[in-house]
C-alpha cells in the first residue's frame, strides 16, 4: 500500500501526520497513522483493526454510494428504534455469541454460556426457594430444580442467579406497555447444598422483535427470526466466573436456526413430568412439567488463564505479534 | 475452519441450515451461510463480506465483553445524538472519503471529488449570477468567479452548482438553532460560457461537532477535530457524473491534517485580491478577495467505464473470484 506521508507537521500547532490527497490506496495507513497518537495502546490497536476491516470491506466489496447511505439509514434507524436495537444486531450476526465465546470459555464439564439477549433488567424481585416468579395463568406450570457446583461437583453456596423467560405469549413483561411489575423473572440464591427451585412457566419460542430495521434485514436474508423455547439464567458470586446462559427444549421447531445463534448441544434439555412424590415436596400439582438441572461454575482465576491462554494460541495461529496486557492482546512492540 | 453444519433442515417448517453448538471458529461459516438464503446475490456478498470482517474483527483482538458494550453504547449515542453523527463517524474514519474514490474516479485533467458532510440541505435558494449567498455582516467577502467544462475544455451550461461555506464564526447556517432562512448557501445555474459568479465569504477553518460520541472519539485518540477553510461545491447535470468537491485554501493550519480526510493537492486553492478592473466588472469592492476556479467535469459514460475499469483491476488484485452486475461485483459462481 502507497504510504508516503510518513512525516509529522507541526506547522500551526498540529502535532499530526500530514494527510493529503489520500486515494483508495493510501487512506488506510493513513487514518490508522492519525489515530494512533493515543498512549492507549489497546484503543490503538482497536482502531486499527476497525479501520483496516472497514476499509478492505468498502475495497473488496467496490461499496456503492447508495449501499453506504443505505447502510447510515439503517443505523440512524435503529438509533431511532430503541436502545436494544443495536444488540440485537450484534445478536442476529453472530458478534454477541463469538464475543462471549471468546471471554467465558468454558473447560469441559462445565456449563456452557448463551446470549444475553435484550431483555434482562435489575428490577428482578429476589425469590425464596420454591416461590413462583409467573403470573401468567396462561401458561403451562412448569418446576424448576436445580443445582450450582464447581468443576469437581461440589456444590455452590451463595450464588445469585438471575432467571427470566417469557410469558405464554412468547412476550418478556418489559414487551407489554402497560408493565407495572416485573414478571416471569426473578432473583434466586443457592442454598447450602448448592441447590435453587422455582416455579415458572413451560419456555415456548417467540420472534425476537422485527418491527424495526433488524427485522428488515432479517427479511431482506430471508431469514425466520424465532428464537427456540428458552429460559435464561445468569449466575455470579465474587470469585466465579460469570455465566450467562439459558436452556432450550429439545424438539423445538427452532432448535437448529435460532436466529441469534444461542444453542448448545449442551444445553438442550428433556422435561419430564412431576411424580406424586415430587408434587407432595415441592407442593406442585402432579403431571405439571419438571425441569431438572445441575449447573457448573468455573472459577474466576480458571477462566481467566484458560482465556489467556486460547488467546495467545489464537493469536499465534492468525500470525500476529500480540502480548496480552490485562488479558488483552495489544501490539508487541519490544 | 470447522464447518460441520452443511446439510439443510427442513423441519417444523424451517428451512436453513441447523445451527447448532456455535464456536469461535464455526461461527463465521454458519452466520454467513444462514445469511445466505436470499435471491439477492448482491446482498448475499455484501454481508458475507461484513460478517467476515465483524468476526476476524473479534477474534484478531480479542474483543472484550466491555469493549463490545463500549461499541454498543458509542451506537446508541450516536443514535440519540441526531441523525447527522453517523455520517460524521463514517467521515472521521476515512470510510466516506474512500466510498466517494471508489464511486467516482476521476480522469486525469477532471476535477477531483472531496467529502459531502453532513451540512448540505435541498432548501438553498437559486441566485443569479453576481448574487449574495451571505448575510453575515462580520465574514471577509469573497468574489468567486468560476467555469465548468468538459475533459476537452469546452464549456458546459446550465450544470447546476450547489455551493455553501460556513458564515464567519465557523458554524453553517443549520448549526444556529435561529435558522430561519438558508443562508451562506445557494444553487447557481452555469450560463452558456459555463461561467458562474457570485458573491460569499472568505472561509474559515472550524471544528465538526464534537459535542457527541464522534467527539469524544476523536478527543481519545489524541485526535483534533478541525477541518481547514473550504468552500462546497456540487454539480449535477443529466448525462454528467455527479461532482461533489470542495476548494481549501492553502496555508491552512489544518491543510494536512483535516479530521474528515478531504483535501487533495489539487483542490488547494491561492486567494487573490479584487483589481479595479475586476471589481467594475462585478460590482464589488477593490481589494477584497477573489476565488477564481476551473471546474472539469467528466460524463457519466466515461466514469461508469473507469469506475468498472478500476473495480476489475482490483478485485483481481485482490485474488477475487468476482464479476460485475449493473457495476457492482458479486462472486462469480459460474
Amino acid at each position: 500500500m502507497a504510504d508516503n506521508h510518513a512525516e509529522t507537521s507541526r506547522e500551526g500547532g498540529v502535532n499530526a501526520p500530514p494527510l493529503l490527497d489520500l486515494t483508495i490506496d493510501n487512506i488506510t495507513p493513513n487514518t490508522i497513522r492519525i489515530n494512533s497518537q493515543s498512549s492507549n495502546a489497546r484503543l490503538t490497536y482497536l482502531m486499527a483493526r476497525l479501520v483496516a476491516h472497514l476499509h478492505d470491506f468498502a475495497r473488496e466489496t467496490r461499496l456503492s454510494t447508495d449501499e453506504w447511505m443505505a447502510a447510515i439509514e439503517f443505523l440512524i434507524g435503529c438509533g431511532k428504534i430503541c436502545t436494544d436495537e443495536f444488540i440485537l444486531l450484534s445478536d442476529v450476526l453472530g458478534l454477541s455469541l463469538l464475543v462471549d465465546n471468546i471471554n467465558h470459555p468454558k473447560p469441559p464439564g462445565s456449563t456452557e454460556g448463551s446470549v444475553l439477549g435484550p431483555f434482562h433488567t435489575h428490577d428482578a424481585p429476589t425469590l425464596a426457594n420454591g416461590a413462583s416468579m409467573t403470573s401468567d395463568p396462561e401458561g403451562e406450570p412448569m418446576l424448576a430444580v436445580c443445582t450450582v457446583r464447581d468443576t469437581r461437583g461440589r456444590p455452590i453456596p451463595g450464588v445469585t442467579v438471575d432467571i427470566w423467560e417469557t410469558d405464554s405469549s412468547g412476550h418478556y413483561d418489559v414487551q407489554h406497555a402497560d408493565r407495572d411489575a416485573p414478571s416471569e423473572r426473578c432473583v434466586m440464591v443457592s442454598d447450602d447444598g448448592g441447590r435453587f427451585w422455582f416455579r415458572g412457566l413451560k419456555p415456548v419460542s417467540y420472534p425476537i422483535p422485527h418491527d424495526g430495521p433488524v427485522g428488515k434485514l432479517l427479511q431482506m436474508l430471508s431469514r425466520h427470526c424465532w428464537r427456540p423455547a428458552h429460559v435464561h439464567f445468569m449466575f455470579g458470586k465474587d470469585g466465579w466466573d460469570r455465566l450467562i446462559t439459558a436452556l432450550y427444549l429439545r424438539g423445538d421447531p427452532y432448535e437448529t436456526s435460532d436466529a441469534v445463534f444461542g444453542v448448545k448441544k449442551s444445553l438442550v434439555v428433556d422435561l419430564d413430568k412431576v411424580d406424586k412424590a415430587t408434587a407432595e415436596e415441592y407442593g406442585v400439582e402432579e403431571g405439571s412439567w419438571l425441569l431438572k438441572h445441575d449447573f457448573v461454575l468455573t472459577t474466576q482465576e480458571e477462566t481467566e488463564k484458560l482465556r489467556d491462554q486460547l488467546a495467545t494460541e489464537a493469536l499465534q495461529k492468525l500470525g500476529l505479534s500480540l502480548k496480552l496486557v490485562d488479558h488483552l492482546p495489544v501490539p508487541d512492540l519490544d
